[in-house]
């Protein structure tokens, strides 16, 4: 059975902390969408800001070629005709072709917070909806606090979505608006549900309780034919449903059901990574089916069963969701994990090679380094010992200073490299030793080598590795940098003196990037 | 009914990719679990690394109140006597009271990982359990792949839980080691294997669907009476089950079933920020029940609604979790973990000390301060808001140093403080900048308070808070320190220079324990 996927990223996802898309970053994401094959791309609500009614207007110039465009809004407001609502006028300019009316279901909120009769409600749903249908848009009805309303008083739930449903609404969206509902819940009220309307019916959950995609799941097996969600699951609170996990188990892992027939499946993974960049938001490491560590493997057990038999440790094949195996060099890693990640370095046929690879990461990870977070660092260990890496600069000194006479502090450093035959000693300063060491470092070396400019840190982490003997013992510092092509890599330095740690890692990293960028790189 | 919650962050949580437990980091989750009331607390697997079986010495010297103190390991090897056996001396060696024993379900991993008989597999089963079962340890039997071994032969996923059923293993867990499982066959599964053992059934599920949690209820709702989860879910690939949102679930959500009796589900949203802070991680913001997001509010119709009802827009009271709500508007976090924490001080009565407290954290909040994992650092605030604090020392200035040529760096620290009337200036060398600030601080205070002899630092962490602007963003440095009395305190620093954070963490830590030190406690 064909499932319909209705993504309201841009409208519902957007009340996420910390999402802002700009009218530009929202038509991006709804014509990546269309690509992708989702059946409806929710823009936003018209009445609520004038962003939102742009995108509109963008999107009415130059439609979408798959996806139907939904405008969003409210009942009209209480005593007021459709025809004079500033919110009905909002959605009838907005010129979508899909009309979503969210409505109360829940008596408790008619009273409480809409402050109407109940009569006065079914009436405002079945007016709006009514008007709009005439105008010859479809119409989506959301009935917001489905299943609460429908625990405390099922009667009058019924009567809000057969309002809906006799005023011509294609679809009556369940939804659990407060994301409190257990999956046991949401079966048992929407097959209650699908006994008072032949409308079909949407579903539309929240993560409070962690239960959003199960939510989805349980309602697509009681009934429900379409489900809205956001990708990456942004949304207010714990967000909502996330369309990614509920799209690939439909598509993979449930028996019997259709969604993206167009084999766009593949491109989940970048799809999800797509909309984390454009929201400027960190990737989920550990999301499901998508997040760059769904497919890590980092138990020395897993990963010789893996090695041996890939479906031993893995649900799904990384490949049919677009994303990868990876497997992570460290401590709890034995041999198997290294042979793996040497794999594509197609040096497995030289066994001398390969252990003195081993040999090297043994001696390492013993002193503390950690290559898991620090591909690039690992991919620069295999060049030095196949002898393919020539370094692009040597160090002669550095030297950092820190002062402080109870203000802000005064950071100081130097560097002086041996650049080919030529001598580079500069100064910088900075906001803490590391900064004015990178910045010394660039000035350093930046007029040789132009493409450094487009590159920079984007993380720093500083961990003891030998707790008990504290600032004394060694550090381990991870860094992860970011080019202008958005390809990211991280490195890793060991020592006692934070410092000296910090240094070997960046020089990592800007050796990683002059090597990548020569058509030579490090893998 | 009571169902127990069995805690694997120690162990399966460790797996995750970027997680990295210290030895005294596993000491202090163990006992902050046991705090809580967790029923089994798994600490490691001690044949893998000496970490593991050092963590069991130390909490068989210094035992837990509450929890069950699990030591992991895997059946026997193929022809070997339990007896002869590394792991199974291992294991007896941790002194841990309860052994957790993992085996094969799957007659495809006996064959093709395994690469032993069927029958041989059983034996390994059986003879493992039984051996420590003489021994009078309690056996928690985990049944690796239990769902897809299930599947594929039923009749021979039964003999392996019989197998450790018979030896008298207390509980039968079955494991989604993969995550695959949809809650449909979770169910079905449960309720047949409830059929072939009577020994009580646990679940221990992935994330790998998105579906983690939804499994594991699904479990107990068919009979299963023990969680296996992670805090935060953290683990492998995507993640253990959330044992926070399983025990969320259970104790508020859900009817009928009982966990952490004692009444400390209050303090799920500190026990989830306190393993993120010792893990160096950053929380999941929108992290259902404990995520700073959770109960945040953005929309506008929303928090007019919550205003006015709260229960209008939320499903639990946040505070049942400790958690609290938030308007997005007015950045007014952890009030509530505010008020918890100052009750100690027993200053609520001072509705003005208070008010001058909250102001003073939501500032340094906003600065990037974090309390969670720094509650000497708390106590010197709400001392200094109380105006009963006075300094030990003041600084005149500091100067830190480091010079590298390319082998082992120099590194130097000047310290010139005012110690009452008296003028001290010292210097010292350290491995690095902050170990040599330390031991200038500790040499310039040492003759007068000789008490800071028996003081010293066990942990040290840096993190990057605005990750955007990477070395050149706001630091954040957290520093434990130990006393002789074996008393174990946390200080926070913030600045944008990660050495002056080091000296406010530092001066923090030296301050705290002089206070303490005086009959005069912080606190």
């Amino acid at each position: 059975m064909k499932i319909e996927l209705y993504d309201t990223t841009l409208r519902d996802g957007a009340q996420g902390e910390g999402v802002n898309f700009s009218l530009e970053d929202k038509v991006m994401i709804a014509r990546r969408l269309d690509e992708m094959g989702f059946d409806y791309v929710e823009g936003g609500y018209p009445l609520s800001n004038p962003k939102d009614a742009e995108f509109f207007q963008r999107l009415a110039a130059e439609p979408l070629k798959y996806s139907k465009v939904c405008a969003f809004g409210m009942t009209r407001r209480k005593g007021v005709a459709p025809a004079d609502d500033p919110g009905m006028k909002a959605l009838v300019e907005s010129q979508a072709p899909v009309i979503t009316i969210v409505g109360k279901t829940s008596d408790f909120h008619v009273h409480e917070v809409l402050r109407v009769s109940l009569e006065e409600n079914l009436a405002m749903i079945g007016e709006t909806v009514e008007y709009f249908v005439k105008l010859g848009r479809q119409v989506v009805y959301d009935a917001e606090h489905f299943f609460d309303g429908w625990k405390a008083n099922p009667e009058y739930a019924a009567q809000t979505i057969q309002a809906a449903s006799q005023a011509g609404a294609s679809h009556i969206v369940m939804c659990d608006t407060n994301g409190g509902s257990m999956p046991e819940e949401v079966v048992r009220i929407v097959k209650e549900a699908a006994a008072k309307v032949t409308t079909p019916l949407g579903i539309h959950t929240h993560n409070d309780c962690d239960l959003a995609v199960a939510n989805s799941l349980a309602a697509v097996d009681a009934g429900a034919v379409q489900v809205q969600g956001t990708i990456n699951g942004l949304g207010e609170r714990c967000g909502n449903a996330d369309l990614v996990s509920v799209t690939a188990n439909l598509a993979i892992k449930k028996q019997g059901y259709e969604v993206l027939e167009r084999g766009e499946l593949e491109h989940l993974t970048e799809l999800s990574r797509y909309v984390y960049e454009i929201a400027n938001m960190s990737y989920r490491i550990n999301q499901p089916f998508v997040g760059p560590s769904a497919f890590a493997h980092k138990g020395g057990m897993h990963v010789h069963a893996v090695n041996r038999v890939a479906e031993s440790y893995e649900h799904i094949a990384p490949e049919s969701v677009g994303n990868e195996r990876r497997v992570l060099v460290s401590e709890l890693s034995g041999r198997s994990n290294i042979i793996a990640m040497t794999t594509k370095h197609d040096i497995a046929e030289d066994k001398q090679l390969m252990d003195s690879i081993l040999r090297e990461v043994v001696d390492k990870e013993n002193k503390g380094y950690q290559f898991e977070a620090a591909e690039a660092s690992f991919d620069l260990l295999v060049k030095r010992a196949a002898g393919s890496f020539t370094p692009h600069f040597e160090l002669v000194k550095f030297h950092t200073s820190v002062e402080s006479r109870g203000g802000q502090p005064v950071t100081e450093a130097t560097v002086k490299l041996l650049v080919g035959d030529e001598v580079r000693h500069e100064v910088a300063e900075g906001d803490g030793p590391v900064n004015a060491l990178d910045a010394a470092l660039r000035k350093a070396l930046n007029g040789l080598f132009p493409n450094l400019r487009g590159m920079h840190l984007v993380d720093y982490k500083v961990r003891v590795i030998n707790s008990e003997a504290a600032t004394a013992a060694s550090v381990r510092v991870v860094i992860e940098s970011r080019d202008s092509d958005g390809e990211v890599w991280g490195t890793v330095g060991v020592d006692e003196n934070v410092i000296q740690a910090s240094w070997d890692a960046l020089v990592d990293s800007i050796e990683y990037k002059l090597c990548k960028d020569e058509g030579n790189p490090a893998s």
